[in-house]
């Protein structure tokens, strides 16, 4: 099983919260599988990435937010156990709540004072509150949005597939190098994976891709190009440990 | 000119706020018009929107957030008077200002109280102090986004452009027929446009589209698909009242 592309939440009707990723490197990690002749890959991605060429050997499976994706991997893992999954979406961290324009704001903290502890119960009424907003109000100069957390993909994965060799992902912004490792390395422990690719998004242009594979043992090895990291990906799934590379 | 297609505001390096919109109207639009061998289209658009066929007498601009938009057609505005401006993109109202945690919200909201008095200048200094975050932290369990108004782009057209027959349009959700022609007239007053296209997300399905083309003498012209609100268009651009057809 491959994700790929960006997981977007919605806002109303019209407007949305969106992770990007276009979706390239997954498509060039399927690729680079497709071409050993035993492979066949469900591919779990959104409408707007771009996507492998369709062929026999590789199904596509549509989502748009982080429920839908936890919904439809639930549904394969139930049908099926995977060799392998590459969990390579950009995930949602956030999904909005509820939002409120300026005045609905200042009316809703200031009549019954806001503190820390009352925030919890202040959260929960006003998402209860919320009518079912087909369309956000445009008359407010501001307007607030709360976001509550999605569910953490990533951690479910070893439970729904002991078997499965596991590849997550870790995109960091302009941190330095041991940050990154360290972040990325603790990321691989707590969710018992048996790699993770630490990133950062700005070393990543187009084609040009740097990033790390980390396995449990400790070895990293160094990717330059998106090519570069899907045959280092397929090496891993298809058999070899990083260390023998 | 042709806009088409849904601008995106970032929150962070990783996440946007998107309008959506598939661009297959401003598509099918731009291609009913070059049909006619005279015409030649700057198409302002996105990345992600479907496009026309490239082709010769056919420019593309592409943008993001509304301020990009608003600089293109700036610089497109100088450079040239059009014969016409159909503004079919989907505009974003608001713009993500400052992000807080929970955290950091209950304290910036209790230190000093806040009231409705004291909002704007709390809406600045939060906005002030916004360190020009690389990505939102996501170590807390909820997440508050205080987002502006955007310049309304539609109300510049016919000052930039005095000369341009303009057709703006107005996207509601899920209202009656009465409401939606209303508030739709009255921003075909208020902006000064020749016609507006006014329609219900509840009645765009694929290439089934419902909606009232407004004329400023009043006359209406509905149309089913996105085939005849482009052959209205293409009509009224090339020369015809609506009053004719």
């Amino acid at each position: 099983m491959i994700t790929a592309g960006g997981t977007s939440e919605k806002i109303d009707q019209v407007r949305s919260i969106t992770n990007h990723s276009t979706g390239q490197l997954g498509k060039k990690i399927a690729e680079t599988l497709l071409s050993h002749s035993s492979v066949t890959i469900d591919y779990v991605t959104t409408r707007l990435a771009v996507k492998p060429d369709d062929r026999e050997n590789i199904r596509f499976h549509l989502i748009e937010s982080t429920q839908d994706l936890m919904k439809t991997l639930k549904k394969l893992f139930t049908d099926q156990t995977y060799d392998g999954i590459i969990h390579s979406m950009a995930v949602s961290d956030f999904t909005p709540a509820f939002s409120l324009s300026e005045e609905q704001f200042i009316k809703s903290i200031t009549q019954t004072p806001l503190t820390s502890d009352s925030l919890s119960n202040w959260l929960l009424e006003n998402e209860r509150n919320q009518a079912k907003t087909a369309k956000i109000a445009s008359d407010t100069q501001h307007l607030f949005i709360s976001l509550k957390k999605t569910p953490k993909i990533i951690s479910y994965l070893r439970k729904w597939q002991p078997q499965a060799k596991i590849i997550g992902f870790k995109l960091l912004v302009a941190v330095p190098q041991t940050e990154l490792l360290e972040i990325a390395k603790q990321n691989l422990q707590n969710n018992q994976l048996d790699y993770i690719f630490a990133n950062d998004l700005t070393q990543i242009d187009g084609q040009n891709h740097h990033g790390y594979l980390i396995a449990t043992d400790g070895t990293i090895k160094e990717a330059w190009t998106k090519r570069e990291i899907a045959q280092l990906m397929a090496l891993v799934m298809l058999g070899d440990s990083l260390s023998d590379q």
